[in-house]
């Protein structure tokens, strides 16, 4: 029998779990839960129903765990809880901060019905959460240095487009090779923002608006750019479409620590991503945590848990016993 | 209250699980227990006894955790069931073909006991094989690489060492740049032995040896080095302690898989390792689960476990709390 997976949320992340469910034999999509009107939203899947949100509870006995694909802002610190008193369910909750707090009142409402609920998954926090964790543990005297990009931030690319005089806009996070470099050649380096991290801009202007206001605008934005050496380009619509469509991402987490009696040995440890499309991989992670959440309720567990709860076994379909034949 | 960890075994990792124990502040090492005459073995940390193996039962209560550090070849196969049927034990067991069958003793003798075992445990097997896994559930429609080095390999090493007229020698196992660079680039190649890595030896050899012929053995020894590019060089002894005294290791686990509804977009998983110490390293992973085990065996759990089987969080010193708060 497979997995029965419902995807609340039709966006990018929504569409992606719906790619990654073809990938994964074990698993089918049972429906897709949309706040607009469904007769308005086209899915990829033949035969899949799409419901409105608020019937989602009626499709308590038909589906083994949803999907949350909202938004971390104000979508998910509602929706996880809610629906973790119905369902099994996976969020990205991305917000770090707030982690705690979330964590929290998804574990009480998950304790309560009994179900299994699953915060923050993806790439950062998710894979990224995990090699940090493992880098920490394995080697205990060391330094930790978390690189994005290069890619498309979100959050970035809003800020750009409430400039006046900004009809559209994308944003790009590069990382410093040079810093990168630094950190895998044993120095340890103490790296500021700025020494980290570029970032550039495409930016399409409203018609008549001042090239130099906005681009002063963009470069002294507290938080978003000030700390930062941008460069900003002036783009035409045409051009943003045809070269900047795509939602690219990645990054890389570093370990670097010492070993021996006098610590006289270094390693390190680094993990990457580059990835074509930051939802879609995202989707791929959340699906895997999603078999892991139908396995943790079918023994009977209940309550809140992220990535580092997780033994990485119950990710995958197949049995420990083919899993240490041909993966250890 | 401490870990009290016991290593049976004071070779090269041993040692390491000696230095490691230094950097982890709820561990503390017991005793060491040695095959050797335990008076001509000497420690680096003081007060702690160095006893005969033969001894180790009467210490079952004054140590929660016994690293296993001996050999995959004849010692583990053997030493892990037995210890397991007494504590909780960790093993490095790296004979891959023999996982199968090592697992099924180690977890009959230590659910007996009411003891965990984790076998398997460092860097491949280990944290190579969790990133295959991790790889193989995010991206189920890819293909995996996996490279070695550059690095000492024992092994190799030694079949030069049984070569007549060779006194001593090192082998370098080499990945070659070119096919780490198709993989990157996202061309799924199809790699040969050859294509993947080249072997260097050092070798000093015996007075009055003929070269041509000690190089032509090497290269053409089935195996060893007869499918490999492989480079002799001749050195004195003296070069090969000054130059070739270390063991540096590490490799790369890559993954790259396609995500989208009809296989758009690409995705690279990178995972690599820079040691200038395997031992070391090794051991500092081994200590990483003997904290699991230590913890896994307080919940009253038995029986036998590899790297799939832990969830991450028990590998921190720090609470579920603190990990969501610090490291998520």
């Amino acid at each position: 029998m497979s997995i029965r997976i419902g995807i609340s949320g039709y966006g990018n992340l929504g569409r992606g779990i719906e790619c990654a469910i073809r990938q994964n034999q074990d698993m089918e999509l049972a429906a897709v839960f949309t706040r607009r009107a469904p007769e308005t939203v086209s899915i990829l899947t033949e035969g899949v129903p799409v419901c409105r949100v608020e019937d989602a509870p009626e499709w308590k006995d038909r589906i083994d765990v949803m999907i949350l694909c909202g938004g971390s802002a104000t979508d998910l610190p509602e929706q996880t809880p809610e629906y973790a008193g119905i369902f099994n369910v996976i969020d990205s909750f991305d917000t770090h901060a707030k982690i705690p707090e979330h964590y929290a009142a998804v574990d009480a409402a998950a304790k309560k019905s009994g179900k299994i609920g699953i915060i923050s998954v993806g790439w950062d926090p998710g894979m990224f959460s995990l090699n940090r964790l493992y880098g920490n543990v394995i080697l205990p005297e060391g330094k930790d240095y978390t690189f994005w990009g290069k890619g498309v931030s979100q959050g970035h690319s809003d800020a750009i487009r409430r400039v006046e005089g900004v009809k559209d806009a994308k944003q790009y996070t590069i990382p410093v090779e040079a810093a990168l470099e630094a950190v895998r050649s044993g120095e340890n380096p103490e790296l500021t923002t700025r020494q980290k991290h570029t970032r550039e801009c495409f930016v399409v202007l409203e018609e008549g608006a001042d090239a130099a206001k906005v681009e002063e605008e963009i470069k002294t934005m507290p938080n978003y750019f000030a700390d930062y050496d941008t460069t900003v380009y002036f783009i035409s619509e045409e051009e943003l479409r045809r070269d900047h469509s795509g939602i690219p991402h990645g990054g890389f987490v570093l370990r670097s620590g010492k070993t021996g009696w006098n610590g006289e040995n270094s390693h390190l440890i680094e993990y990457s991503l580059k990835l074509d499309s930051n939802p879609e991989f995202t989707s791929s992670v959340l699906l895997a945590y999603a078999r892991a959440a139908y396995r943790l309720s079918a023994e009977g567990q209940s309550g809140c848990r992220t990535v580092f709860d997780i033994a990485p076994a119950y990710l995958s379909a197949m049995s420990g016993e083919e899993l240490r034949k041909n993966m250890l």
